[in-house]
């Protein structure tokens, strides 16, 4: 494949000629999606070459038993697979009863745009068919945000050199499968279809979670823009419905099809009203209008981007790239419906089942809170919350008692759907992510009633866990948290992980202080939380044991807290001095040499010093920098992000760099070799966090928000806003200095470089 | 599931009386096998109650590739999964159009006997159908031991109280399925199948493996001992050809189905002659005839009990229980075949892929070399040598170099074929149990040359990987092994496994030694050795250097070598402390609370003592004994039989007894809940090993054979044959002393409780 083929440009992700070899590639890159559903950037019409066919509905999925071998006790009963959705896209095309298919024609002109400004997906093509009969075709998709059930495409092909025939053959295709899937297994089984009037649906339900959908398509047709009505023919088979229009064209005429199409389904309809349901939906499209919706396309995005985007002047490449991290997290996820979140890899592949991680409340919460509203990181906060239930059962399968919450590693409901044991079992500090969250929103947002009324019961839960699982050693006269797994992924089963070990301290010291708290703010409260998770007094009293007594693992020679017991064991060669040929390990070096090798994939103490910066001095935080980082392999697309942040405070702005462009150009330059597998969604907002928390040294301690901006070299300017408690501060930086605006009614307090200043509306302060 | 259903008998196992709850545990413990095939105690005739149906053919496999959620890089390609073979003894009966089925019907009568002196299994019933008419039925059946293709049954059928029609429908079925097949997947391609007068013979292949087998029935009908011939009807599908004989009978009649079946493989014959190989081996024993081939049968056996058998005298349950074991044993393997190995649960059931494991030369060789004669040893070893360059690939795939070998932890054909890394990746001691078995055999036979001409290219090899696999620390200033995994499973990727060190660095010494030698000994051999392994002389001095400094966990306050690292962070409650309820821990723990657990699965620290006795003082032992034997949960078969064997040699009589009766009847008496499931093989010479160098208290250390036997309170004698070095010897011990009898032609010194003893031929020597 060849890396890099993607054109700079600021707004827009640009391919320019054909090259059979980057499709996947492209597929994933030009992904498109609404919050609701998404797509990859399949071709319309017939592709016979390699390709990555997906489409996918937020929230469904299917709980695959496949087993293999062993199964360990206490396994997860399923592995929840992200499902490839039905086909509502496809349009064959055939010239005089030739099919077009870009893998056997010769491709004159071909230039693909992701329009990220007004979130629009355009190909246009200039194609010479067997016989030397050429066509150009132009295309354009996108998925709406104001119908998020809809999708609209306007596809045309005009005739190059030849009169004669073209038919179009639109179609939706209820019969997709996994690539993923064992056996060839269909995960769907097909309902009933309808057809009438130009309009298609396929209804059909998933295996096992009997999620149902129904599929629609409704089509239109201009010749050379004015509508025209041809008799289609229809060819129906059991899991698919096609049309087709035929019409005799003379050079240089253009015949053009509307097509709108999408999924309506039963998260959100009753499942008898989904014929219905998607026929209103598809109406609803077609009464606005193509042009009248695409012109709403371009509005929704505009308000996106008037308080999410990011500028950067002078270096085109970082510009496109910042734009494409926020852009993708904008179609994965809207904010407005809190059973979804946000899968590492969106609607873009299928890998990670596409379910919720850690990565939600450790790097999406601040993109989100601070480009949305609070409202936005409450429901990804609730998401947790409504799954506590399902957390303790999890907890309790593990053997815990009392209302100890285990949240999973994985999950597309609550339940864990993850099947290696080092991680479901052993990867338990995302059980701190989720305090760490609450704690991040409420530090933020100052709603510290979101702790009474809910947060106090997640704390309570997750306290319990951990001091369940935090055992005595007689040996060393503290208490141990032995078996586990850090966020370095690279290590399995160790004992005394720094990391995990700080966030459950911290996690019952935040418990605790929080109760007090409420006993005293919220009296009432505090007796029906108290009822609800029937605490008792001497929990919390062995909970404070817990806090004095937990054992860290420190070198004295080295003056670092050790990643895990033992670490100073294995052989400290600094990454660099590996063999190029060797890296990624994780595609070079089978699990065991990874495991014994001192390599990290990801922060690790790093990640612990990044969360909680304010209880370490600086000296303290660039002694483990330098001891950890060069160990660091960043073989995890969220590395980089936290790594660049960190040396933006220690200074050391050319690593920042350096790790900023690993973030932020990730999938578009494919660095890890897998981009065509999908893109990695949750890493984006890592890259939105290194330039705020980065180069902006956004941070939000003891209730101040203070910047401590610096810029790179080769740029000349960057900005950025942020959503603050009610203000919309915009940051500018520049070699001569930074710039405040608050577009806000009220003045604002903030720190910035050490000061304190005051900004009032419409303010402009340059420091 | 009633326990202890099994009536005691000296030289049978016996069921009386019809119960449908123990149908599943019978078919595994009245299974039958000749070493090349064997089978589940399945009833010929149909049962529609729950039933486990299987047959296994030694060698054939499958290599299974599905795959769940996360696939570590450097995993072996496939699973090897034992593939149920065609059913060849099915005989449905119907009685006057009734279908007999013992589910059905009422079971007036029933006896199940497998007469292990004879090999041949027995059972009687009698029915009561729908209506009332009543049948006696009486089978017997048995695998040849002198035809090992061939397996027969007689099958008698005697109306009681009526007259009327009954119907034999022999059958040969190819379309049998795995239980652990995923999405009902058929691992058979059916070939071709002819039948032709009461003969029938189905051709089938295995999927990628491409393993032919022919099976075959023929078929021979007698009525009250007369031969007859019965017009056969034929129903003939794809994977099945049944024949059907129908005889009107008078009450008391007694109609007979001699029915010879079996499988011919392509192992063993061309493919294109499987057909008329069938029928060969099919022909040769209807000449043989049933009579005959049954008293070879008993021939046979008596063979193999002559110096196989063990007596028990006043505990009948415990004699009918080391008869059981010698019986699977044998049954097995008869180890004239060096591409067969023993399988954990032999041909007994699915689970564990009927592959070989390190149990065949921790546990099973000394079994086979004591009771056979150093040719079945030696194959075994062979097996292992004839796969050192897949071993060496394996290592490669690790990243070792230099022809570092790592043998498999499960395989069919040298491959790697186990999937979890902990096992696969970092149970490596099983590459020094590789070496252990050579010393063995050669200290036990004194076959010197097999080190010369066979041995050292495998220690090479071995010393290698260890070499290879011990890294330098730096904060120690010793070698140390990282991320193992230890003969106890219940600890994953732990560092400085003691066994695993001590094992690693006896391979070094041993090879460092051997090398010696034949350089003094073979300097032609040795100057082949050099050059086929290309051994360095830095690399004997690296192997030096390791054995010199390779470190041991010790803790000075409890006076024992340490399990791992870290290992006294643990809470080292007894497991005798734990409710009955939370055992067995790995039915009742998730896997992360049973790793982080002190419990031992099997012996860890005491395994290397075991192998190693006379490496350490008995003072020392003793504290290691007790120091881990109350930690030790005895999950795994192969557990108690070392328990059993270092108590003896403690003189801890009371603690020997209760070892040797779990492993001795552990599947007779179904300890774990899992017999139902298949037999434990492999533990069963770890039986064996319990009376004779438990009880026996046999050693072979420094050339000289020795005894030291105690006899448990409530035995009145037990006696054992060793075959040694030429030499057949019977010791005899009862509560008045013991008695040796030397069967042989020459004299031999032999040492008993200490004192040195020459006995000449046919002596008793009573001490």
């Amino acid at each position: 494949m060849n890396l890099n083929y993607i054109k700079p440009n600021e707004w827009k992700i640009v391919e320019e000629g054909f090259d059979k070899d980057n499709v996947t590639a492209s597929e994933s890159l030009f992904s498109l999606g609404n919050g609701a559903m998404g797509q990859r950037a399949n071709f319309e019409e017939t592709y016979s070459g390699e390709t990555f066919q997906g489409s996918y509905i937020g929230g469904i999925y299917y709980p695959d038993k496949t087993r293999v071998g062993w199964w360990k006790n206490g396994y997860p009963e399923y592995f929840a697979k992200v499902l490839n959705a039905p086909n509502w896209i496809g349009i064959d095309i055939s010239v005089k009863g030739k099919e077009l298919d870009m893998s056997q024609c010769k491709i004159i002109e071909f230039n693909r745009e992701l329009d990220m400004k007004e979130g629009v997906l355009n190909r246009t093509f200039v194609a010479e068919l067997e016989g030397g009969d050429t066509v150009k075709v132009k295309s354009t998709r996108f998925l709406s945000m104001k119908l998020n059930e809809v999708g609209a495409i306007k596809y045309s092909v005009t005739p190059i050199n030849f009169d004669g025939e073209i038919s179009f053959s639109p179609y939706i295709d209820a019969g997709i499968m996994n690539e993923d899937a064992n056996y060839d297994e269909f995960f769907w089984e097909i309902l009933d279809s309808r057809e009438d009037r130009n309009e298609a649906y396929i209804l059909s339900k998933t295996l096992k979670t009997e999620f149902h959908v129904c599929t629609g398509m409704k089509i239109e047709m201009t010749l050379n823009d004015l509508l025209i009505d041809i008799e289609r023919e229809v060819s129906r088979s059991e899991k698919k419905i096609r049309y087709t229009y035929k019409s005799e064209m003379k050079s240089g005429d253009t015949l053009t099809m509307f097509k709108y199409g999408g999924y309506v389904q039963s998260m959100n309809h009753p499942k008898r009203e989904l014929f219905n349901a998607s026929r209103r939906s598809l109406e609803e499209a077609a009464e606005i209008g193509y042009d009248d919706l695409y012109q709403s396309q371009k509005e929704a995005w505009a308000t996106i981007w008037d308080t999410a985007d990011i500028t950067i002047e002078g270096d085109i490449s970082a510009q496109q790239a910042i734009r494409f991290n926020i852009f993708q997290l904008n179609q994965t996820y809207s904010g407005d419906d809190s059973r979804l979140n946000i899968g590492p890899k969106g609607f873009t592949g299928e890998k990670y089942g596409g379910s919720t991680y850690w990565d939600t409340e450790a790097y999406c919460i601040p993109f989100y809170m601070s480009t949305k509203n609070k409202e936005v990181a409450r429901n990804l906060l609730l998401y947790r919350y409504n799954q506590l239930g399902k957390a303790i059962e999890n907890a309790e399968k593990l053997g815990f008692k009392n209302g100890a919450a285990l949240y999973p590693m994985v999950t597309m409901n609550g339940e864990e759907c993850h099947n290696e044991w080092e991680i479901t079992f052993e990867e338990i500090h995302r059980n701190g992510a989720m305090i760490y969250a609450i704690y991040n929103y409420v530090n933020y947002t100052g709603d510290l009633e979101y702790i009474v009324s809910h947060g106090m019961e997640v704390m309570i839960a997750v306290a319990r866990f951990w001091s369940q699982r935090s055992s005595f050693s007689s040996e060393k006269k503290k208490y141990v948290i032995l078996g586990v797994t850090g966020p370095n992924e690279y290590e399995n089963n160790v004992n005394n992980n720094w990391y995990t070990n700080y966030l459950a301290q911290w996690c019952l010291k935040y418990a605790l202080e929080n109760l007090d708290l409420i006993k005293k703010s919220h009296p009432k409260e505090y007796e029906r939380i108290l009822d609800k998770t029937g605490l008792e007094a001497d929990e919390a009293h062995h909970w404070r044991e817990v806090v004095k007594d937990l054992y860290f693992p420190f070198s004295e020679k080295h003056e670092v807290f050790l990643q895990q017991d033992g670490f100073l064991d294995k052989e400290l060669i600094p990454a660099d001095k590996l063999p190029r040929s060797e890296r990624p390990i994780n595609q070079k070096w089978s699990w065991d040499r990874i495991l014994r090798s001192p390599y990290i994939k990801q922060a690790d103490v790093l990640q612990g010093m990044y969360f909680f910066e304010n209880h370490f001095s600086l000296g303290q935080i660039e002694k483990h920098f330098d001891f950890y980082e060069p160990l660091t392999v960043h073989e995890s697309s969220l590395s980089p992000c936290v790594h660049s942040i960190m040396a933006c405070a220690l200074g050391r702005e050319e690593k920042a760099y350096e790790m900023y462009l690993r973030t932020s150009r990730l999938d578009l330059d494919d660095y890890n070799h897998e981009v065509h597998e999908g893109l990695h969604i949750t890493s984006m907002a890592g890259t939105w966090l290194s330039i705020v928390q980065g180069f902006g040294g956004m941070r939000n301690f003891e209730g101040k928000l203070s910047f401590n901006p610096i810029i790179p070299k080769n740029w000349e300017s960057y900005s950025f806003k942020i959503k603050y408690r009610g203000h919309t501060i915009k940051v500018f930086k520049n070699h001569e200095g930074c710039k405040f605006y608050n577009e806000s009614d009220s003045p604002i307090d903030i720190v910035v470089k050490g000061q304190e200043v005051k900004i009032f509306n419409q303010d402009l302060v340059v420091i």
